[in-house]
């Protein structure tokens, strides 16, 4: 099976189930490989170089196994926005050429993407807030890959990377936080100025320079320079915790003074979703936030955190594109995804894995 | 029973089931008494002199009875914005003092109110587009009070009347149509100016100077002068008729070439209806409107157009206090109006007088 059919099996969207406030936890560190040139000051010549170097290490990696390697041909347009959309690789990677690929566990937990804006971006994530786990595994990972090539490193600043912003530990550790009830409270602005002064982003669902679409925020360490990994992701972890209660506290306070505004925002939520025949991407995630923020409070009792977050991954362009199995239109992808959504929604005696179309 | 009674029988809401694009056909006469001042130029004593005089005809008309008489002052505040709601009297009446008063058939079909801008506004409702039905039974009425009591009529110009507007027939023939078809497919705005031009007016959901909230528009027409009454409503019925067939036409491209943006349309509005907490008057006659669109298109199996009309007047504020039972500030009266909403419109198996709240 390769990359392209992995991210075809619907399987592979049903295990992502988040946890309630903190969806899930992102490590990834920038290692370049020493003796070479930055993938953006290499010719495609040496990038090719350093795939075929790296791609005789992964099968020496247990860390990784099993996995599926794809260089930058192939994959489609749309593998690679998949691969986008299930956090796995960045957009940027999309626009490198010959030598740049990508390896990922076949469990899409891991990933390695190789000469995006460095040689290699290893990438570990999870389910809710884990980032002492990830960072377990990381290490280990990063062991068996330096292991079998040196990487660039300086004993001042640490490791070297093609951005000054990475320099030193080279991480960069994020979680996903969907923060409704601070939203619903106008208490967000507020939040996140305050992560923004500890020294920490908060970037939107997509990640860097996206939208905040749905109440969903990435939040992550800018400093990777002067503190030990340790450091890094124990005060990344504090002030994610800190935000997580502010959140548990503002959806304690709507239930207790607004519940008709929260029930309200809940149920068109769920009105529309399951009765709604063109749906945009955007207005799908933001109303599937609205609906988690019931299910996760015991509002709505006929859907699952599990599908919901199923979901949010397979509404956008790309899964639609996919999962319709043919080319669409963006009039087209927003009536199959209104179809999708309804489907996923309704009731399991009437659910069928095709409806009459406007049926 | 009083009128006030009456008006709080909710048997009275559910028997308004309007026409499929003309909700209902609505004749007035405006008169006035021979010898006597109009009303604003009277004083409190004439009124009251006219008040009376009239209270002895109305036993002598048959084609009142049986009827429910109120004077001003045995009305609340709530009964007079219900009639407004019920179209059974209008706004100004409510500002008149000592002498004004309705009388008010017990079927709610034919009103007079007394006192209001003349001495006499006559009218006589009915479902659907039946203006020749209504001028019938509109002429016995007219003629069972005129053998009672004289208007004020010259020969050259006919009735007259307090505003020169009204001053000839004092008729004014009006049909409420309603036209989210051809508000889908933009063709509305031209429409209405040629509806204009032609010397009609279209009016608003509650009449003169009011926002034509759920594409709901009374076209009645503007001259009352130097027309017989038969050519006036046949003038009217033709042009009426003409939209009605835009309607229909409207409709019909929609579901040809735009299938997914009417069943979207349709379905928000059921799913939102069925699933707020919190919805203002205006928002629910726009979603009740575009549900009623679905139901009389053969979209929407589970919702009847008689129910969908009952809740269309149920909704209004006067009505969702009256039928509470007691005073609600406006977040009470969203709060409450949604759970009307949604009961009347969950399955039966599922329905109940009153849900627990926010259950």
């Amino acid at each position: 099976m390769s990359l392209s059919q992995l991210l075809r099996d619907p399987e592979t969207i049903r295990h992502w189930n988040g946890g309630e406030i903190a969806i899930s936890s992102r490590i990834r560190l920038a290692r370049n490989l020493a003796g070479h040139s930055f993938p953006d000051w290499a010719g495609e010549t040496e990038c090719a170089q350093v795939w075929e170097r790296l791609r005789a290490v992964w099968p020496e990696c247990p860390a990784l196994k099993p996995y599926r390697m794809a260089a930058h041909d192939e994959l489609t347009p749309l593998d690679r926005q998949v691969l986008v959309e299930r956090h796995l690789a960045s957009r940027e990677l999309s626009r490198k050429g010959r030598g740049s690929g990508i390896v990922v566990r076949e469990d899409l937990r891991v990933s390695v993407m190789v000469n995006e804006e460095d040689h290699l971006r290893i990438q570990i994530l999870g389910l809710g807030l884990c980032l002492d786990d990830l960072w377990r595994k990381m290490e280990e990972l990063d062991r068996q890959i330096e292991e079998r090539v040196p990487m660039a490193y300086c004993g001042r600043l640490g490791y070297l990377t093609a951005c000054p912003t990475n320099v030193g530990t080279g991480l960069r550790a994020s979680v996903m936080l969907h923060l409704p009830g601070l939203a619903l409270t106008n208490d967000l602005p507020g939040v996140l100025r305050a992560v923004a002064k500890l020294g920490l982003t908060a970037r939107g669902f997509w990640g860097e320079g996206t939208e905040a679409v749905g109440h969903f925020y990435q939040i992550s360490n800018q400093i990777t320079l002067g503190e030990t990994e340790h450091r890094l992701i124990a005060s990344l972890e504090s002030v994610v915790r800190e935000v997580m209660e502010h959140e548990r506290n503002a959806r304690q306070r709507l239930l207790e003074n607004r519940p008709a505004l929260l029930y309200d925002h809940v149920g068109r939520a769920y009105g529309i979703l399951s009765h709604a025949h063109l749906l945009t991407t955007h207005e799908a995630i933001a109303l599937l936030s609205a609906l988690r923020l019931g299910v996760v409070m015991g509002m709505v009792s006929s859907v699952d955190r599990a599908m919901l977050d199923a979901m949010l991954i397979a509404v956008q362009p790309a899964h639609i594109q996919m999962l319709s199995e043919r080319a669409l239109d963006a009039h087209e992808r927003d009536e199959w995804r209104a179809r999708l959504v309804r489907e996923w929604l309704s009731p399991p005696r009437r659910r069928s894995p095709r409806k009459k179309k406007n049926g």
